[in-house]
């Protein structure tokens, strides 16, 4: 799986500075690098590590030298993510149904899928063609799978949950289990509202390791296209993610929350119930958010408050015992000045 | 499954407004509904929605006054949630033990229950009349299951485990995994501290997908009748909840903490370990409590204090560099009465 | 299972006060002991509540007199933990593959090992002597188990993570799933990063319950020797955990967080990305740490601070409202004195 620098240039859309033809066998970070492999400098306070590393080539952006071959691209991170995927191209999956899975009677598989020992596929489900199920992975009865969607190991998906195309889903993940809903009944018991409602997880979403995306009450839970969901995340019953959004590990998404696109919600920041988060918003980490967020915020803190007013708040807290002790000090003060005020 | 408004009223025990024999085929949402469906409007501010509603009747509580058939009850959302349970009945399981399901020797089992595929039972296990136990669940040895329990796909319970009847377990749930303890040895190195204690899940409680209960030390962490866990909640060693309460997702409740009956952890909260949570309390999301907590407290914030007062609190922290500068105004200005003070 | 007081001394190396042929059949807490059995008191507070146990024997440290046969030892707890293994020493596993378990061609069983029902490996794997895979364990192609590790029920590993000795993995962790890595793309999407590093799991580390460790982008994810990892915990891509730390339920460690040995980050707390964590310091519950941390420091709190400083910051939070009163009424104060000396 070696390439010249030409190649990769072709590969990533660049131009090259030096040999066209040398050739590469991987591509690693600056610290990592051996020779024959390239590495990439995307911020210019890098490039002194570039002069220690071993690289034999280097991904840069209009503007930088360097004292090696180069690879010149306008985004050279997203460069080194398509050379990085050449130089590591996904292992090819088994093909068919190991005999140790069971596929239910009726379950319709549109092409040649990969199915994994001890992977259950319920009645009535549907997969497209290329799918993967891992090894363990539990798919309820009536679940459609869009073609090469990959499902790891140990997934739980209920019945009826609609998944789209190219999503990747991490080991642990649950989709479409009950929703958190209860009604108070006699003598303060909970009675569990029935959660018949769907999930519908659109085409090249990613989903991490043991999150739990709840089926909606009735209507749907919905994760829009391209939106990343990284590990350990709760996603309530009838949430709305919007398309290309970003929700870090631990974040707790409450129920009947609407995100819209292009939001980043950082790790363990949590979302009241019923609110809305504004397109291309940004909630910080840990933050805990009530209200509505207008489109374009940025919001830190619990309860969140515009990142830039949070800054200069955080700036002013630990000097709060300082303040309670001036606070004493000025009313003394003061009052020394009150009382010779009465004398005179 | 269609019901008539009178039939839906003796179900509910509600009174008809309009015609008893009127016919539905379902329950929805204000916006979702559909003509031949009911929806339900359980607060007076949500009337203008009804307007516009294509139901073909609704629920309502007394005094609302409504422009169609109505079912009249004194819990709308109650009524509802019955409602939609006879709308939707839950899909007839599976009998019998799969014969991909592995049950080993000398687990009793009570009367018909539902095993499905690549599950699990060890030795010594004990199944109620009426068990589900969905794909990939394992039930470790000498586990307990009271009648009509449902444990869904990829759970995990560890040796020993008592789980009552009418308990449901969401997938990926791991009950009786070690406490969290440990002893200071030579070299900074951590000594384990055996578990062996075990975990009772009292009846009708609910676990969501992805939670974690340990087992105890020595002694049981319980959960109690009628308790509600959400999703991704961490249950420590020793811990005992009392009955009906609820815990929502992300919460984290350390080792030996008691939580009384009636009790509100909200999303993401922390409780610090063998702390006492009292009756009827509410812990806010994202709280973090360290201290006993009084029956019929209502707490918020790290460290958690009333809510009331975190309410007043937190207005005033926007204001903070406000009142740094206002500290600095009133101390210049004083030193310049003090200086002419001085002068005269 | 019985034992003398003798022998517990010298199995923990003691000395006896008080009939050293003493026959005990259990250790118990102060509250649950019962007559037969060995209770341990650790601090000298707890002294009176020995007077109500019915223990025939106490643990103890040197300097505590107490009413009835003793066990010296320096370390109260620790020689509990020991005991408490002795008398609750592990069940012996069942031995063998079992041939519901599934171990594809080629894969190395370096001695006996314990594979349970629905269990996976993978080719090309290799499993120490001594190795436990419960029920449905997903053990990806190429993945290396020390000896005497035991991995419990539905844990998924994925190819190429290593793992070494003596290692207790619990149900529902998850190990090498991809890091959370994308680049912005056109049209405002996310280009993933291929994830393709590895994970290192030294020896005696034990994972908690539903677990999250991410593999490397490149080069490791490495978890140091002795390290103990709570449940719900996410560890991001490329993280290294120095030596016998401790990370505590619903801890999220971001990419590239270097942890140094002895650390303890406490429940809920998170780490963000890049940062180092200095050898033997503390992270307190919930706080959110941006900066790099210095060796042996205390912080707590989101921004973290000095945990002193923070509890003397925390003491004037609620005094907040009444300080902006202090000042509104310094001003108006002020004022007066400012106006009668003009008036002057």
């Amino acid at each position: 799986m070696k390439a010249t620098l030409a190649q990769l240039a072709a590969l990533v859309g660049g131009t090259v500075q030096g040999d066209p033809e040398l050739e590469l066998s991987g591509v690693a970070a600056l610290e990592d690098a051996r020779a024959g492999e390239i590495t990439f400098v995307a911020r210019k306070k890098y490039l002194p590590l570039l002069s220690r590393s071993a690289a034999s080539a280097v991904i840069i952006e209009p503007g930088l030298s360097v004292d090696r071959p180069a690879l010149v691209v306008s985004n050279a991170y997203l460069a080194f993510s398509k050379i990085l995927a050449h130089f590591h191209p996904p292992a090819a999956p088994r093909t068919g149904v190991d005999p140790r899975a069971f596929v239910e009677e009726g379950v319709v598989l549109e092409g040649e899928v990969s199915i994994y020992p001890f992977a259950w596929v319920g009645k009535g489900a549907r997969l497209g063609a290329g799918v993967i199920l891992h090894a363990g992975v539990a798919v309820g009865e009536g679940v459609t799978i869009g073609r090469d969607t990959v499902i790891h190991c140990n997934v739980s998906i209920y019945p009826g949950v609609t998944i789209g195309q190219r999503v990747i889903i991490h080991s642990g993940a649950v989709l479409g289990s009950d929703g958190f809903g209860f009604v108070p009944a006699e003598g303060g018991r909970h009675q569990k509202i029935p959660q018949v409602g769907g999930v519908v997880i659109e085409d090249d979403v990613e989903i991490g390791a043991n999150v739990c995306i709840d089926r909606a009450t009735l209507g749907v839970t919905r994760v829009g296209r391209g939106t990343k969901i990284d590990n350990l995340v709760q996603i309530a019953h009838n949430v709305k993610v919007g398309e290309d959004s970003i929700i870090v590990a631990l974040a707790g998404i409450s129920g009947s929350v609407t995100i819209g696109k292009g939001v980043t919600i950082a790790g363990q920041a949590g979302l009241g119930d019923h609110i809305t988060v504004g397109d291309g918003s940004t909630i910080a980490g840990q933050s805990g958010v009530a209200k509505d967020v207008e489109p374009g915020s940025v919001l830190t803190g619990t309860p969140a408050i515009p990142h830039v007013l949070w800054r200069r708040v955080q700036a002013c807290v630990p000097q709060l015992p300082e303040m309670v002790r001036k606070l004493q000090n000025l009313d003394k003060r003061l009052r020394q000045l009150e009382q010779q005020k009465e004398k005179d």
